[in-house]
This record gives C-alpha cells, sequence and structure tokens, in this order.
C-alpha cells in the first residue's frame, strides 16, 4: 500500500502540473446556477444602470427599457417599450439601412435624471431621439428631443456618456453616416458645448468610456471637476505603412462655457494625450482601448483593457493609470505643433515654442482667477487660439509599473470592472473582473506588481460577445451584471461557498473567502462581522492554519480530474486492488478504472485525442459513446473478451478530432442495465501563459501538503 | 464486414483531418540517413561555397577551411587552420573580448579569385585580415591584407559580400564597436567605393544577401550590372512608438567609379527602397528580411524570408518579388527628402520637386553616354549633390500578388534557395528549401498563386539554428548544404525512393518525384531520362493513374497512423474480428488493436494525454511502458482481469504530460517472452495553419480513392 501510495504522490505533481494550465477554478454554468433576464424577441441588452438605493437595475434594450431587481435579475418589476413609428421605420429602410435590425430603437443613453426620473436616448431608426422616463408610472414623458450628439445615429457606431450634475457629456457621432465626431454637452443651465470638427481634434474615434472626477474639497489650486473620455483613434503623429490606431485619454473641465468668439460653443479645455500600453521585453504594443474602468480613490485609479491591431496577434492586456500621471501630462506636458513640410505634408511635432498664459486647456483655477480670467469666455485670444490648434500633447500617459499589469493570449478582452476589497490582513485588494467576447468572465487580483487571474466564469456557455459589465459594490452583497445581445446574466463576486475543504477556500487566494472554523465551511467574508477570529485567510495560499480535521479535498471538485482524485482517496474506491476481482465474485455489470472521468484533458484544436472505457458485463454488453449527447458510431470500437465466469471483460475506446469543447460519455449497455462515465473535453487554441502562475502556485501547495499526505500514508499503512 | 467497412472510410476522412495538422510528410533523421560533416573542436561551419565542376563544397568554420567533396560531405579532401597568434588573441581580450570565443578567427569571406585560388577572409580577433587559399597546396599565401570593410570585426556582426568579376562587393562594419555600417568595394582593377557614413544612407542595418544581375547582352539602355544588397534597417521615414525596423534593397552599378569631386570614392549609385511583405487580410507586417535568394532567370524573381519585430509573433513570411517591380522603382519612382521642421526635427516626406538629370542614381546608361556623361567621374554637381541627400526611394517594393506566398506560425525561418523543377508536364516550378532556428528544412512548392509546404525535414535533430543553406543544383544529383554551429549536412532534394507506393509517389505532388512503372517504384526524375512513357506524375495529385496492381499504402508509411491502416488492410490482420478469439484457440501473448502505434496523436505542449495498450497473456503478465528508452513508473497502470482459459486479458494506460516530442512503448513482458509497440508523440507550441492546405489535398485524395477502396470493399465482403 505504501509503494502504491508514494507513486500516487508522484503521479499528483504531474496533474497538478498539467491542471496549472487549464482554468483550475473555472465555474461552468452547471455548478454555479447564475441568475438570467431575459424577454423572448428582445436583443440588445447594452446599457444598464443600477439605482443600488432601491435594488433596481435599468436594463435599456431594443425598443424597451427594463427595471429589474438588481438582487435578483429574473425578477422584472416594469418596462416600458419605446417602439419606432411604421413611418420612421419605413423611412429609414428606404435610406438603406435594415428594416428589421437597424432600423429599430436601440436605447444607448439610461442615465439619472433626478429622484424620480431618468434621462434616456435610442438611435430611433437613424433619427436619435431623448426622453424622461418618470419611474413612478414607468412611462415615458413623450418629450421626444433631438438626441443628435447624445446618441449615436446607428446602433453599430460607438458611443459613451456620463451625467453629471444633470448634464450629459457623450461622445458619439453627429450624423446619419457617422462620418462627424464629437464630445459635447448638453445641459439644461451650462452652455452647449462640442468639439471643433477637426481631424487633430477627433481622427476617427471609437469611444469607450467616459467618467467624472470630482475636484477635491478646498483644493489648493482651485481646480475644476473634469470629466475624462477615453477613446481609440487614428495617429496624427506617427507615420507608419498604414493607418496606425492610437488609444487616448481626454479631458475637458466641468466650468469651460466656450470661448467669446475663438472657439465659441466650443469647449477651450480639451486637451488629449496617447496612452501607453506596451509590454517591452517581448515588444508587444497594445494600442486599441477597448474599455476603461476609473477606480475612484483619494488617488484614483484608471484601469483599461487594450489589445492590439498590428499583427493580429490575438492577445489582450490590462494596463493601469494613476490619475496624478494623466494630469501632470495635462497641466505641466509638452504640446505637439503641426507643421507643413514642402507645401503638401502635415508633420506632428514637439511644439517648443512660448505657451500663452493662462496654460491653453486649463480649466479655470486659481492661477487664472489671479489673472482676472474668471471664466472661460474672458480667455485671452492666444490661449484660445493656442488650445485650439494644439488640442494633442507631446507626454504620454505611462502606465503604472511601465508595463501591463496582465497580459494573455488567445482572448480578446471587451469590458472591465474592478472592484476593492478589504482582506483580513487589513490590505486592500483590487479585484478585477474582465470580460471577453467568448461569453466568459476573468476575476484578477492584483498582488504587489503581479496580476493573476483566480476565477474563470462562463457567464454565456453559447460564447457570446459580453458588451456591457457593471459592478454592485454593496458591502455584504456584490454583483457583476453582464449584458449581451440575447440576455443579462448576474453573478456575486465570489463562489466562496463552494469551495467545500479549508485547503481549497485558502489555495484560491480569493480576497472575498476565508475559512470560517465555526460553521466549518468558506465563507465571503463580506457577509461576516466580528469573527474575525474563527476566519483564517492566507491570500499567499499558506493553508497550514487549516484544522487538520477539514476534508482536504485536493484539487478541488471542479474539474474531471476530481472524480478520480476522490475514488483514489475515498476508503471503499481505494481498497480496490488494481488487478480487479474476477467477475463471479462481484456485481457483474460494471465500469472500471481510468474512468472516462478520469481522462479530462485539454485538447489542441484540430489534434486527435483519445478516450477508452473499459469495464465487466454479461456477454450482451456492448459500448454506447456520446458526444454531447449525441451518439458516436463511426469511430466508436470495442473489444471484448470472455471471462471465466461466463461475462465479458469489454474495452471501448474512441478517437476523434478536436473542434470545440464537449462532453463525451461511455456507457456498458446490456439487458441488465447500463453504467456510464463521462467527460468533459476543452479545446483551446494554443497554450495560455497566466497559467504558469497557477503552476507555481500548485507546486508550492503541493509542497505544503504533503505533510499531511505523509500522515494519511501512515494511517493507511 | 461490409458494415465494418463502410465505418472505416467514416474514420479514414477523420484521420486524414487530423494528419493534415501534422507534418504528413516528415522525415526524421532515422528515415533518411543524411550525410554529415562535423570536425571534432571546430565550430561555426558558417561559410560555404561550392565549385560544382571540381565536386567541393568548401567549408569556412572557425579557425579552419576545408575542403570536402560535395557529393559526399563526410569527405574530407583538405583543411586549411587559420588560427589567430596568441598574441592578438591576449590583445583582443584585453579589450573585453571573449578570449575563447570572440576572439578567434571566423572564416566569414570565403569567394573564387580564380581558377586556382580562393579569396578568404577572417575576423581575427577582431582585426579583420583577407587572403589568398591556393588550391593546389590548401596553403594561405600568407598575404594578411587589411580586412576592414570586407569582414566584419565581430563574428557576432552581420555581413554580406559577393564577389564580381573579381571585385568583392560587401555590406558590413567598418569599425572594432561596429558603429560604422558600410557597403563597400574592393577592387584590384577599379576604384575602392563605399557609402557615405550618414543615416540617410545606412541606418543600423544588419545585412543578409548581396547578389549581382547582369545586364541582358546588348540591352537597348545600354544598362550596367547591378550589385544588389539587402538588409533591415531602422526606418528613417516612419515614426513609431519606437525604433522601426523595414526591410531593404539597395543597389549599386558596377561600372561606378565614384564622383570627382562630390561623392568622391563613394557610390554615385546607391539609391535604396522599402521591401513590403504585408498580408493585409490579416493586418500582418513582417518587417524583418531575414535572408534572400534571387532566381537567376530571364525575368529574375527575388525569394525573401521575412520575419516581424512588432508584436513578436512567431510567424515567418515569404515574399517574392519581381526584379522589373524593384527596377521600376529605382528608375521611374520618386525620392524621398529630408526636411528640418521647426529647427528640431528632421522628417522625410516625398520629393516633388525638379530631378536633376542624369537621373540621379542611374548607372551610366545610353541616356547618360548621350548627354556625354561616359563616367560617373564626370557626372554633373548637381546630381551628385542630390543622390548624395535622397539615397532612398519614397516608391516601395510590392511583392507578386502584393502579399506574401506563404505565412507560417510558430517558426522563425532562417534562410532560402530556390531550385527550378522541370516537371513530366512540362512546367517549370520553383521549389523553396526554407531552414528555420529549430534544424528544420521546409520544402514548399508554389503552383499558380499558392504555395505549400510539402515536406518537412529534420536536418539537425537537436534543433540546432541553421545558419547557412546552400544550392546544388546540378542536373542530376541535387543537395542541399546546411550549416549550423556544429556540422554541416547534406541532404538530396527530393526521397523519391522512400515513397513505396505509386499512390504516395503521386500525393507528395513533388515535382522531382514519378512513379515508375517499369522499375514499379518512386522514381527523381532527373535521374531518370527518356522514360516518360513509363512515369506517371500528377503534380495535383490525381493517383488515378497508378497502376492498379501496385500496393496502396495510404497514408504513407511515415507516420504512426500507417502501422493502423496496415493492419487494417492486410488480410491477416483485417480478417481478425474486433471480438478478438478466447485466450484459448490462438497464441497466448499477443497485443490487440488498437496498438500504441495507432494511437499516434499531436499534443499541445503541457497538455495531458493518455495512451493505452491490451492484450493477452499468461498469469505473469504485465506492462513495461518506456519513454525515448526510459522506463516510465510513476504514472503507469495495469488492470489485469482472468480469462476463461487460464490466462489474463491485460489492460495497461499511461497518462502523461506533453513536454517534448516523444516515443512511448508499451511491452507485455511475461516469462514466455515479450510483444510491444510503439508511437512517436508531437508536441506543439499551437496550431499551424500551413496545414489547412494539406487538409484539403487529402480531402481531395480520398475522394479520388473512394473508387479504390468500394473495389476493394467487394472483394472482400
Amino acid at each position: 500500500m505504501a509503494v502504491y501510495f508514494l507513486s500516487f504522490l508522484v503521479c499528483f505533481a504531474l496533474r497538478a502540473e498539467a491542471f496549472a494550465l487549464e482554468p483550475r477554478l473555472t465555474w461552468q454554468e452547471s455548478e454555479i446556477s447564475l441568475t438570467r433576464f431575459q424577454v423572448q424577441d428582445v436583443y440588445n441588452y447594452s446599457t444598464l444602470l443600477l439605482s443600488d438605493d432601491n435594488n433596481v437595475l435599468y436594463i435599456g434594450a431594443r425598443e424597451v427599457i427594463f427595471a429589474v431587481n438588481s438582487q435578483n435579475i429574473s425578477e422584472k418589476k416594469q418596462e416600458a417599450y419605446w417602439k419606432v413609428t411604421e413611418v420612421k421605420n419605413e423611412e429609414c429602410s428606404r435610406k438603406g439601412k435594415s428594416k428589421q435590425t437597424e432600423c429599430l430603437n436601440y436605447i444607448r443613453v439610461l442615465q439619472p435624471f433626478n429622484e424620480s426620473a431618468l434621462f434616456v436616448c435610442g438611435t430611433n431608426a437613424f433619427q436619435p431621439v431623448c426622453d424622461i422616463l418618470e419611474l413612478n408610472s414607468f412611462k415615458l414623458a413623450g418629450k421626444n428631443e433631438d438626441g443628435r450628439g447624445r446618441c449615436p445615429f446607428d446602433p453599430a457606431q460607438s458611443y459613451t456618456s456620463v451625467m453629471v450634475d444633470g448634464d450629459l457629456y457623450s461622445g458619439t457621432s453627429f450624423t446619419f453616416l457617422g462620418s462627424e465626431p464629437i464630445i459635447c454637452r448638453n445641459s439644461q443651465h451650462l452652455s452647449y458645448l462640442r468639439t471643433e470638427y477637426a481631424v487633430p481634434w477627433l481622427n476617427e474615434p471609437r469611444f469607450v468610456h467616459a467618467d467624472v472626477i470630482r475636484a477635491p474639497e478646498n483644493n489648493p489650486d482651485g481646480d475644476d471637476d473634469k470629466v475624462y473620455f477615453f477613446f481609440t483613434e487614428v495617429s496624427v503623429e506617427y507615420e507608419f505603412f498604414n493607418k496606425l490606431l492610437i488609444p487616448r485619454i481626454a479631458r475637458v473641465c466641468k466650468s469651460d462655457q466656450g470661448g467669446l468668439r475663438t472657439l465659441q460653443k466650443k469647449w477651450t479645455t480639451f486637451l488629449k494625450a496617447r496612452m501607453i500600453c506596451h509590454s517591452p521585453e517581448n515588444n508587444l504594443i497594445f494600442n486599441v482601448v477597448n474599455d476603461v474602468f476609473i477606480l475612484k480613490l483619494r488617488e484614483p485609479v484608471i484601469y483599461g483593457v487594450f489589445t492590439s491591431h498590428l499583427n493580429n496577434v490575438g492577445m489582450s492586456a490590462v494596463c493601469s493609470y494613476s490619475l496624478s500621471t494623466v494630469e501632470d501630462v495635462f497641466t505641466k506636458g509638452k504640446y505637439m505643433q503641426s507643421a507643413t513640410v514642402e507645401q503638401a505634408h502635415t508633420k506632428w511635432v514637439q511644439f517648443n515654442g512660448e505657451i500663452p498664459k493662462p496654460r491653453p486647456g486649463a480649466c479655470i483655477n486659481n492661477e487664472a482667477k489671479a489673472m482676472n480670467y474668471t471664466s472661460s469666455l474672458n480667455l485671452p485670444d492666444k490661449t484660445l487660439q493656442f488650445v485650439k490648434d494644439h488640442p494633442l500633447m507631446d507626454d504620454s500617459v505611462a502606465p503604472i509599473g511601465k508595463r501591463p499589469k496582465l497580459v494573455h493570449q488567445n482572448v480578446t478582452y471587451t469590458q472591465i470592472v474592478v472592484d476593492q476589497v478589504t482582506a483580513l490582513d487589513g490590505n486592500t485588494y483590487d479585484v478585477m473582473f474582465i470580460s471577453t467576447d467568448k461569453g466568459m468572465l476573468h476575476k484578477a487580483v492584483s498582488h504587489d506588481m503581479d496580476m493573476r487571474i483566480i476565477e474563470e466564469i462562463v457567464l454565456f456557455p453559447d460564447h457570446q460577445a459580453i458588451q456591457t459589465l457593471l459592478l454592485s459594490d454593496k458591502q455584504a452583497k456584490r454583483y457583476i451584471y453582464a449584458g449581451s445581445s440575447t440576455e443579462v446574466v448576474q453573478t456575486p463576486v465570489a463562489f466562496c461557498e463552494k469551495l467545500a475543504s479549508c485547503a481549497e477556500c485558502i489555495l484560491t487566494r480569493d480576497p472575498y473567502c476565508a475559512w470560517h472554523k465555526g460553521k466549518n465551511s468558506c465563507v465571503n467574508i463580506l457577509a461576516e462581522s466580528n469573527t474575525d477570529r474563527l476566519l483564517i485567510q492566507s491570500l499567499n495560499g499558506d493553508s497550514s492554519h487549516c484544522p487538520a480535521s477539514s476534508p482536504i479535498l485536493f484539487p478541488p471538485p471542479v474539474t474531471s480530474l476530481v472524480s478520480s482524485m476522490a475514488s483514489e482517496l475515498h476508503p471503499s474506491l481505494s481498497s480496490m486492488p488494481l488487478e480487479v476481482q474476477s467477475s463471479t465474485d462481484s456485481d457483474v455489470l460494471k465500469l472500471l478504472p481510468p474512468f472516462l472521468s478520469d481522462q479530462g484533458q485539454l485538447v489542441q484544436v484540430h489534434a486527435t485525442f483519445h478516450l477508452f472505457c473499459h469495464g465487466t458485463g454479461p456477454k450482451d454488453s456492448h459500448f454506447l459513446w456520446e458526444k454531447d449527447g449525441v451518439k458516436m458510431e463511426s469511430c466508436a470500437k470495442d473489444a471484448i473478451l470472455p471471462l471465466s465466469g461466463g461475462n465479458v471483460h469489454i474495452l471501448g475506446w474512441v478517437r476523434d478530432i478536436a473542434t470545440k469543447d464537449a462532453e463525451y460519455r461511455c456507457t456498458i449497455e446490456t439487458v441488465a442495465g447500463r453504467k456510464s462515465s463521462r467527460v468533459f473535453v476543452r479545446v483551446t487554441g494554443s497554450l495560455n501563459p497566466g497559467w504558469s502562475n497557477e503552476l507555481s502556485r500548485w507546486k508550492s501547495a503541493i509542497s505544503e501538503h504533503s505533510n499531511i499526505m505523509e500522515g494519511w500514508k501512515k494511517n493507511w499503512v
């Protein structure tokens, strides 16, 4: 027995290594029943707004707005349909747009208007309109304001907006053709302001995010609240083989009122800068920003998810930026200027001349006020002309640590939200939730400079692209809401209670989770109070404080490997010799190890792989193989050998080619009954480098646990 | 039986699909005993020169030059050691270079000097020298000429050279530090010429190739012979986040004598242009040229192998260019000019002013002669000053077909040579031999616009980078010579004789190979004469003309799959029912299908996979598993079931993690004997898209062969 156990330990190490490559904590739909919201024939659940105080989630979809219970989104509270008229639909389709898809009303803006109303806009068959949604009646006021500049014409166009003190700041396009990009403010009490329609200001932008950062109360500079816009646009400053995309951050000041003559009704505070997200070691350049989330701390942190359009690398990255770095670029950085070379070519270079005062693009701060400029309306023409001609900074915004926090292969990250958790060690951890275009949610934790994906959650098993992510960060019950083209799904931020043992609970290194000695279960620390003495948490994965009596299920029961581990640890199964009993002295029909469930694997797309099952049964035994519930006939084979007692030993195998993730099931069928085993085979494009962190984590876990295993061994021998 | 056969056909289609992903014709070292040349303690076999008339291959290595039999390179004919003196070695190491490696004499130039001598240069401990090697005595003349400009100082530096009519044209660096790049001509009878030492001329170039293209006799323009240089350098014309590398073609005219005052002892004909190698569909940019081969036809074709330094994509590409496109750029294209912007920035833009006459950079052709300019020495100053300031063309050299001929993932192509074969259909095919940095040689054939890899040859099983490739294109016996840091290997251009059946011979679609009906074997057509009527060749893979009697081994016997196919087709094995006989009525000890050899697979690196074997034997039967000849103990398991006749059925399996290609062997051991089966499991980084061509080829082959199979079926049922 001792020998067997030793060999088991060696195998274990090898297996753990293999597992490091698979998302060890991948939560499949079947393991975590997520709450979903979906209404038949309603599509494009792309706009989400949370009213945490009222426990309401507002969902803007195509031609309808819903209010659902934010604690259980399957519970619909109200709905307001907002359909295009037949006339508009016809008119739009006559202009060459699709009657069934484009010429409908896609809700794109859903912002709080006041305590009892929302401000909403929709594309309205390429004639954008805005309206007020009364929350009591959940009816539209019927204002039908012109939505141009606040909402795109085309549902396929990018847009972003943020409501600040009742004013809507939006980045969108201004025309039917989508050719005129605009960042503008629509206000009840402040002047309407917009960007110049000029390449240096906006050059084919794709807007991804907008948000406000409030100036600290009584700040010494007398600075203003600022609204930041994030987008990818075509570079003017670089020359490349072809169009070079570039990620930008732009900002305007809230008190901007435009110029009096120069820049009349235009921003006098619009400045933009490059965002850098490069991985210098391997010369990876992430030049497309897909989404941004601003963690509004005392020193705000900007998190962005990036991809690259250069060499189509199929990689994504997360870069983070401190707001002070951004502000340094805007308030102290050099500007770029354009120059005409040889009468024909416009080239952008650093501006080295004298910069007018007040500094162009600065808010009306104490410095400006000291010069008697109390409003942008009375700024000197020199300053205004300069900002009009020099909206682009020469300095770039470098990420924290000068490199991405995370680079991931074979994935396209679409959205990001970031939560903060104060763990039991007193430290606060940033937890990132990053969605993919294939329906997955990655959960990553930042430890020092390093960022690790600790969980992967299958939000949309049909691999739908996640278009919207929203975080509800109430103290106890935190959720992520994700919208796709066909539904909204709600997931808790952690699945602590699914982790059955103390070791698992610790090894996930999830700052939300701790082992509760009293309850003998893994709990979410946010839901517990004053129980610190009862909770065990170690974010470096040290499970040595786990009570010795707690069951060690290791690795955790989320993968096919577990069945094999469990069977090896379970006394009744483990005591079964590998040379199995002859068929006379036991139940006749049975599958024998290795079960199909032991053969879980990660297979490269288009590679061949084998699965096999064997067992004993009466003479009429034969195998049935199924793939995703469909009988496999062509390539399944059996070998049957008569055993001494009149029964047979039957071996069955399939050889298949990996095209997509699939569940395989082998069943011995006889007139007497059937026994089956199943396994989920994952198909991957290529190696995921992120899991090497997982690997080292498991390796250390194994060495930590070898003592415990040695203890078990002694009891067994 | 019929049912079994049908199911076999279906399986077959699936298997072929899997095989399309593997290099179907990968020749392992064991299958093709290649001829090798290696001398103990001699390294860096990087310079090769062929004297086809004398059947001699000259090899320049570190501190020694060899002459070997070019038909059998293992046969050394002569050697000439050329060691650095102890004094030089010391001196060099005092300058901070490595005494053991850098401060030695690396032979870098090996060029024909005259009938009985070679011109040779070596790095000589960072003091490059050149000498004459007398071929009769195989001794150096001891001239010890200064090698600066002809040979690099540093063995790690790039260099290229070509001997034209006794003059050496070279691209290298001129100084100890390697900071001064130079393209120069060293001549006995013509003036010494070199490039200006200026960024616009050469900007950190990495030289890869140089060759001469002769002007056609009596050409109407009276044009000159031209020497072309290929290199990668840092772009001056583009602005990017960081240094942007760019592949260049440069050229000079043979009759150039420099200018009289301006450009004295400098090229007056040096012009350079961008080489484009982009894949527009997926935005792949290959901006580093690694090697070039010029196929000197009436209309020469330039073949280049490229990689990318942008986003580290691990891809390589082959692009080809027609010389006329290149010449159009140089003779008709626009020039670039630099302009200073705002006193501080140099920007390059198209030159749109008036171009002086004669055209700057043109050879002294009829046009120049008509203007009374008979030599570069009397060209007008305007023309010379222009070429001095405008060496870079604004037009780029676009590849044939506007895209790469081939793009391959997870490979770094290092060198290329191209052969031409006139197939039996009368068409001439370009056959490319492309080496990798991992010791592989890819053989690709161009059909119309498409280029397909038809073979992969393991030249260096230890995955050494291939530094030099040389083609010997004699009519009958063509070879490729490949040099690495430790040896030179010689491979024939084709392995026709290894293809055992007509179907295989045809299905490789190798233009060198045809099926010889008389000899009943696959032959190299270049070695056959006047036997056209006896030869079958079909480069579209149509094997329907194969004689019905020839054995159809299908797929060919280079992979593990074949054993399974063979066993299924071989009458004695195929007639064995899948429900195998009980152990009493046959030999006791045997392995049963599926054999290990049937389980050949392509496994993703770090993925887990399973292999299993089963069979019958006496009671003491047990399995021995070996991986690359080493016993696997930890993770191999058995299950043993007693059979009715007193013997046992034994099932053994291993679960392993793919780290590198390995051979696995399972053996049933008993006192009575042993039976074993083996398989080669290949480990891959990720999917190789090039094999999709293979797939379609196999698919069509399968449909073509289904008739034959149907015939077999009828005979069997």
